[in-house]
Order: C-alpha cells, then structure tokens, then sequence
C-alpha cells in the first residue's frame, strides 16, 4: 500500500514484525541479455530490514525475534504485509512466518 | 459508521483498541495540479488520536498497547473499524493489528 | 427477536454481556424538515443499560466489564444479539466487542 | 429430535448444559382473537428446567453454571440441541449460550 | 463402518470415547399396527455400553468421563463415529458431545 | 503414497503417530465362494504396527500413546495418512484419533 | 519458490523447520528400461537436510526437533514450503508434520 513516507528507515516494526526487502532477480540471461520485468521470475530470498522489538509471552517477557537487520532471509510464497515507499515495495512479515535465514 | 458526536475527541478506545486517522493523500501532482479525490491513492499511514488502556492478561494485569496518542502508524489495507464524525472518518484498530510506528 | 416482556428493565444480562440500546438519529434536517425513517443512517452509538456480572478467568475470578450502566458507546456495526420489547429493539454485546466509550 | 421418554423430568443435563423450554406466545391478539400458530412469532424467553453440574477447569473444578431451575431466561434465535417429549419441544444450551435472565 | 467383530463386548473406548446404541423406536402405532422401518423416527435415546479412561488435562491427570455403562443418555442429532457388528450399529462420541442422562 | 521402502518395519513414527494395518475382509462368502474384491467392505478394523514416543505437554513431558505394537483397534471411517510398500497400504493416525482397542 | 542461492547448505531453518529434499524414485523398470519422468510417483520420502533450533515453549524453553540432518523421514504428501536451488527442489516442513523416521 501506498504511504508518503520519504525513507523506509522511518519504519520502526511493532511486537513480532520483520520489515525485509525482497531480493531483485537478475533481469539478465547468462549470455548477458536484458529480460522485460514481466519474465524474471520474483525470487523468495529477502534481506531484513527492521525488525520489531518481539511478542511477550503469558508472563509479559518478551520473545525475542529470530533475525537481525542485515540478515538475508527466506520468506513465504504468499502472505506479508506489503508497504511501498516510492518506487520500491517492502513487506512486513511475523517473526515466525519466515522459513529461514541464509548463510552466504 | 455515522455518529452524532460533536467531536472525535469524547471517544476513549476501551481493552486494547487504538484510535487513528488516516494521513490523506495530496491530492496534487509535483507540477501544482490538484487531482479528483478518487484517483488519489488511500495511503496506509495514520496518527494516533487515543488509545485503550490495554488488554488484561490471565491474571488480570493489563497489557501495555505498544502506541501513544500523537504516534504515527502504519495500518493495514484491510480491517478495523470505521467511524464516521461529522465528514471527517477515522479507525478503530487492536493494538496487534498496527504494523509499524513511523519516525520521521 | 419478539418477548413478551413488559420492560427491558427485568433483563439482567449473563457473564460478560451488555445490554445497550441504539441512540436513535434525529429524523430531522438542519433546517427542521422531518425526514421518514428508511433516509435516517443508524448510529453506531449506544446507551447501556445493563451489564452483566463478567465472565470468569481460569483461575475462577470474575473479570469485571469495562462500562457500566448509564455509560454512552459505540458499537460495532455488525454482530450483537437483538431483543425486542414492544417497540423498542435493544442489543446484547459481549464486553470485549464494544469499542469505545464517549465522554462527552 | 424424537424421544420415548414419558416426562421430561427424567433429563438430567451433563456438564454446562441447560435444559430450557421457551415461552408459548398469547395466539390470541389484543381484542381477543385467536390467531392461527403459524402466524405467531416464536419468543427468545425460556423456563429453565435443569442445569447440568457444570464444566470443569484445568484444576478439575467444577465451573458453576449461571441459572438455576426456575429462572426464565433470554435465549440466542440460533443454536441449542432441540429434544421432543411427546408433542412438547424442548432446547439443551451451553450455559454461556445463555443471554440474559428475566426478572419479572 | 462394518467390522469383523463377533462381538461388541470386545470394544473397549479410548480415551473419552464413549461407545452407545440407539434405543429401537417400537414401530408399532398405539393400536398395534406394525409399522415399516423406514417410517419409524431415529430416537436419540441411546444406552451406554462401554466408556474410555477419559482425556488427560494439562498435568498428565485423567478427566473422568460422566457417564458409566448401563446409563440412558440423550445424544445429539449428528456426530459421532458409526460402528457396525453384524447387523446392529453403535456409535461412539467423545464424553462432552453426550447432552443428558436420562433417569427413567 | 508409494515409498521405495523394502519393509514397513524400518518406519519409526514420529511424536504421537501410531502406524497400523487394517484388518483385511475375508473376500469370501459364508458358503464358500470367493468375491472380487471391489466388492467386499473396507473394515475399520487395524493392527498397530508401530508406535511414536508420544507428544509433549506444556513441561516437555512425555504425554504416552494409548496403544502398543501388537493391538488391535477400531480406526476413523476417514483421515489419516496413507503409506504404500510394496502392494501393501499401511495408515499413520494420531494417538487421539483411534477410537477404541479391540480385545478378542 | 525460485532463490539466487548458489547452494542449499547456505539455508538455515528458523524455529522447528526441517529442509528436506524428495528421494528420487528410480525412473527404471525392473527389466531395466527408463521410463520418462511424468510416469515416475513421487515418492513421500525425504533426506532431512538441516533443522531449525526448535520452537519455544511458554517458559521460553527451546523445544528440541525430532529429526537430525541425515535422518530419512516420511512426509505428508501435501504441506511444506517448496524452494527452489537451481534445478533442485527442497522443502520445508514444521517438525510436528513429519510423519515418520525411516530406519533402513
């Protein structure tokens, strides 16, 4: 969804969301050849952004969330909020809806 | 849904309910056109006018909402509650249901 | 749905619930012309008019309502249960679904 | 649903169940016409008849159920388990099925 | 769902599982006219045959069920797993879906 | 599913899974003569095959199955996962899923 | 989903994720002839390829998988995340919805 936000980094995550930009497939062959937008297939990769300062359990402690800004992440097919700043889109994601985190 | 309050700030959000109206759109091109209101985008971002004093946990503590009055938020597309005061509309959200708080 | 009660003042609602009734929109324009009822928008505004004693937490305490009789709020747009007496419809809500008070 | 029984008196409800049976409508208008029953409206009122012991909680407790036989009750226009004796029907509700009780 | 069983005394119920069988309606009028099955209304009247242990709660304990074998309980109109022994059918439901005792 | 599995003996359920066999009908009448299979009844009858360590509670405790390798039990008409060695079809159920143990 | 991911070792699942990859069923007939890959079934096993550090209980204790890399395992035939490396599909499963160890 739109907003009127100037920069991303104003965004500050609540309880258990993880702000994450999704990373941008090459538009490009092995031979070196542009491809349309249309064609590149949107990759499931995405680096985190934000994140929130975590859910609290029964007791009213917090549950730390399992990333860290900078950390490369897997996320879901479907599901996020998503947020566009500009021309970019971003999305917020619960903590436990990521799949995993990347280590490369 | 319509009101026959005189101003919106004789409501008091109860449990964990957050009181926010949308930021509107500029209904202007960078070049000083204004546009028709319905081709401006609704945006996602929102100030906080009031606040619940929070849900209550099993046993009986409240449960801090995680926003001020004065904060601005980020809403989701869908969901919340509308209210209508005079012309003006405004939301009624659960304090989990805010995405992100803007700091800008 | 129909009772035969002969006043809404013999209902005393069960566990959580709250007896309101809707404030009625004034069927009237600015400048005094009476319009016919099917024009007038219903409100989302309320009056309660009974509560009941609260539900009970796990541990069996009661978990005391957040209005009180007298007490002027607004009501969610859809859901409750109607009750008819005579004329007059009224709602039952469960606590939790009433959304604010108004101070006013 | 249909039953062999010869009194509903032998009805004991288990755990939170309440054994009600609504309050027949006056077939009779004002002027003292009796009118045909399709063209009476069914009441939300009920007697209570007998109430089950209660549910238990996570402790093994016993959850007191809210009526007692005797009261008469509102009833939601939905739900209940529906038991036939003879001719008469009868409705078993959840005890927190229950809407309001009657003072009258 | 048929069964091999020669007997359904060798069913023994699991966990809160409680294993019953319909009372037969006479299908015979009030004048002694034998009536064919298929006009006879399913009673849900229903005598206990065998019950389970009953369900653990949160601590490991066991919850007892409500009924014992021999009992006449009411039973809801639908649910339940059917059983088949020759050509008598039983049912089992879960303790909590039976709606009364039936002392007669 | 097919698996490439040689034996069902190398499957070891896992938590509160419970691997059985259902009992197969005797594809032949009382007097003798045999029926093609599309015929004859599926059974609800199984043989437990193998059983998981059992779920944990809220402390991380073992929260033991019902059933052990060996018994015999009455399963649902529907659910459970399929698995196929060989020709032979074989059911993983949940623990709280069987509906009684068959002791003949 | 596609990824840029050079190898499926850079993946590290969150929580109680286990990454598993398919065993590939042998797309040859006993006689030794190929078939083409669209008769081949799938197969519903799986290598276990890495695992998260588990879920938390509500003390905020971890709870260990059940599962270890290398396990063979049973998984259901519908569910998980897929991902894709390369031309290699993987999958991504919660820890309860593995059905079973493959001992073999």
């Amino acid at each position: 969804m739109a907003t009127s936000l100037r920069s991303i980094k104003s965004l500050a995550p609540l309880l258990d969301r993880i702000l994450v930009q999704r990373v941008k497939a090459e538009a490009k062959t092995a031979s070196g050849i542009y491809l349309p937008e249309s064609t590149v297939e949107k990759l499931s990769e995405a680096k985190v952004l934000a994140v929130g300062p975590g859910g609290t359990d029964k007791e009213g402690r917090r549950i730390e969330v399992s990333v860290k800004p900078g950390d490369r992440v897997l996320i879901p097919q479907y599901g996020g909020s998503p947020v566009k700043v500009g021309d970019e889109e971003y999305h917020l994601f619960r903590d436990h809806e990521l799949l995993a985190k990347i280590n490369e």
